[in-house]
């Protein structure tokens, strides 16, 4: 990871040659025989600082810490982008949002008016399993296409449950001002969120309840987990927690020190110990591989309504590290070897990786952004990522190359600091500087010019596709 | 520790009855004929973001973490003063240094031309125990007095090991700017730090050389637990480091992706690491408590050479957390309960909680600050802990109470902001706001006429002493 090569920014092929490199990865050599199980769980706007075992003070997660410690605590892992949808879609295709047209700068995320979706030519880690004979499911929020056409079904997974998009939008009334919807949010009643939840194609449920959401999601996953137990499985569970508008349930109540945020993340933490114990209780903790991350950073807008990133800049929305560096944990006991990984990684490295595990082939017509990490699991190897982009809607604003970030656009992440075109890019090193407090620009012109080498690069290699978003 | 119950605020006396019913404690219960050990590591000026388990992502501190894992890791734990003489001699007595003579709003801590020192009638942990037959040690940085009369033999240690002030004292040639300083300590070389190292009263190496001295201090530490295995014993080991200037030894060379500051964290955590096995090796582990916590927060100034505060605002120097929340871990298998403890303490309740452990009886002629956490540690109980006044010299400059934190008094940590009396204190709720982002005055006129009157109280228990930083 600290050497700077040049070669490296070619990202095309390097998902094969990683897939032929990693030999000695976890099922590949555990369970020759057995098809691994995968479960990804996926937070929405959970910060980075947000676990007791990534620095919270006043938020307990017993289960979390646990899995940390059994497993694998990434401490320099990326989404693909700062909101939600473009995130999610990144997540399931190992391709940046910009490739699949599921970025906008005119629309941040999907709307319930939009008429847009991840294209069906996509292949997400569901379809890609499901082709290998995989139960899948999707169970929480989607927010990649709520028309027919795009919904989970279409997408590779067999069975959906959840809301179509995120539970702050059709509010009712219509908020009149920022402050107005700051309120409804931040004072929530279930009513006027009148988000549907969905089982398959059937709203079974409008508003949704979101008191009982957590607590449903996870009753779904363990049925489907037992259901499953025979044969191999993904499950994508992604909670709508803990975005605004805040819910938990009754035992959750006043639980938590920090508020009705800590509330939502314990339950949280709940839900993965119920799924951990299933998993035990049925067998399945050795052929299981969990991942644990979150969609984006806090949003911090929303004070103690949103969380925290930690020791890091900025939050959701936004291309400082607070926005897209993630909490991860891998869990497998006997698979992933524990331990802290500084190696870096994005959740658009889970698709290579998890197709490797599962021995599955990917279409290869298209550019994927990811990279088999498995060997960094199984500790027989290194992350072969070197580089990560952040990107705001469809632009580049900043590129981390090794333990460097340059940063070519700065903006707040909602209103304050204009868009600001840096015409010599910020430079920080985020090994000794992860908050990004000193700018070292002028002693690092090699630097500079090396990664505008790589942003050239990489732009050569997009080509223009049709926005989801704006449609 | 969620009541806010005006009773508490009478600090006198409450020490007593906490020992009294604090009956349940570990070595009282577990040990009844074998008197425990204790040993405090006391890291110079570490954030309360620099561990592992406190959130750092590219400080490896494996030792630390599995001590956090073992033992119980508390995160509101604060020291008595974000400087570093006064929060020593705040350890040492169970006193704020306000009662000691040791703060001044003119020289914040002790220089090498000081006269003063730590009055030899005050009682530390040290005197305290060798009454009792302990065997003491003081291993490394002292800085309560460098004369004789103040030196830690006369304060209850049989044995010194260390340097008399900070490691960046008596720098030659003398800086002719703060940038001249700056340099100095970014960029040091040990022949120009004129720090003495000295055994009991004698000199021994003049420069010390800082490039071997947590290794000698970590060898010394060892030697003396071997040699006082039958017999119980106190070591209290305050390491000179990750004070600038940074040094580490040679294995410890650009091991850390942190840089030189975390290079000098991770042998302290190797450091931790012997300790430990030590007492595992000797038979020790059992009848021995260790608490690792640090003297103030991250010396911003310093850039990446100083540390980190994680989520917490300011450093060294102020009365913003992460000037004086400390990150700490007590540890003694089979004694401490395992978890992570959110309840109040500080520094001044270890003189308590170890005399009530060992069956030492303290002086009643004066006034203490700490309480006796042992119920905590133990398990049974919570603390009784409800208040932390945050001094700045002699004035504080702000209260926590309960999940409240008041400023009555706010300034930058070293230049920048002014110092500015609020009129209206500043209200941060701590639990839900650890980094004090959101003022939240307006909204609770009762807890700020409640958090006057606890300032009123207290400081009607001051008795002047004699200055000892203006000697």
């Amino acid at each position: 990871m600290k050497t700077f090569n040049i070669k490296m920014i070619v990202m095309t092929g390097l998902l094969f040659i990683g897939i032929t490199r990693q030999q000695n990865s976890i099922a590949a050599e555990k369970n020759k025989t057995s098809t691994p199980n995968f479960i990804i769980i996926f937070a929405d706007d959970m910060g980075y600082g947000d676990m007791g075992t990534f620095g919270h003070p006043t938020i307990r997660t017993p289960n979390l810490d646990k899995m940390a410690d059994e497993g694998q605590k990434w401490t320099n892992f990326y989404v693909a982008a700062p909101v939600c949808t473009p995130s999610r879609a990144g997540l399931l295709t190992g391709r940046l949002p910009i490739r699949t047209g599921m970025c906008s700068d005119k629309r941040r995320v999907l709307f319930p008016d939009s008429k847009g979706g991840l294209p069906t030519n996509e292949t997400t880690i569901a379809s890609a399993l499901k082709g290998s004979g995989y139960a899948t499911a999707c169970i929480g929020k989607w927010h990649l296409g709520h028309l027919p056409q795009y919904s989970p079904n279409k997408h590779g997974f067999d069975y959906y449950f959840g809301i179509p998009y995120s539970n702050d939008m059709d509010l009712t009334p219509k908020p009149k001002s920022a402050q107005d919807y700051f309120d409804a949010c931040t004072k929530p009643r279930v009513e006027n969120f009148n988000v549907p939840l969905l089982r398959n194609s059937e709203i079974i449920e409008r508003p949704a309840d979101q008191t009982t959401i957590t607590k449903r999601y996870t009753s779904e996953a363990i049925n489907f987990i037992k259901q499953n137990k025979k044969k191999p499985f993904f499950l994508y569970l992604a909670h709508s927690m803990p975005h605004v508008p805040l819910f938990r349930s009754k035992e959750f109540e006043g639980k938590s020190l920090r508020g009705v945020y800590g509330d939502v993340i314990e339950e949280l933490d709940w839900s993965l110990g119920e799924i951990i114990k299933t998993l035990k209780q049925n067998g399945l903790d050795e052929n299981t591989l969990v991942v644990f991350t979150s969609d984006n950073g806090p949003w911090l807008t929303f004070k103690d309504h949103g969380g925290s990133a930690g020791l890091l800049s900025g939050g959701k929305g936004g291309t400082y590290e607070g926005g897209m560096r993630e909490p991860t944990i891998f869990w497998n006991p006997g698979g992933v070897k524990p331990g802290v990984v500084m190696d870096l990684g994005t959740t658009m490295d889970l698709l290579p990786t998890i197709c490797h595990l599962a021995n599955v082939n990917l279409p290869n017509d298209r550019k994927y952004d990811g990279y088999d990490i498995s060997s960094v699991l199984s500790g027989t190897g290194e992350s072969l990522r070197d580089i990560v982009f952040y990107y705001r809607g469809t632009q580049v604003y900043a590129i981390r190359k090794g333990e460097f970030k340059a940063h070519f656009i700065t903006q707040s992440e909602y209103g304050g600091e204009e868009k600001k075109v840096q015409e010599t890019p910020l430079l920080y090193n985020l090994e000794l500087d992860p908050s990004e407090k000193y700018n070292i620009t002028e002693e690092h012109p090699e630097i500079i010019k090396e990664m505008k080498e790589v942003l050239e690069e990489h732009l050569s290699t997009l080509i223009p596709v049709e926005n989801q978003l704006e449609k």
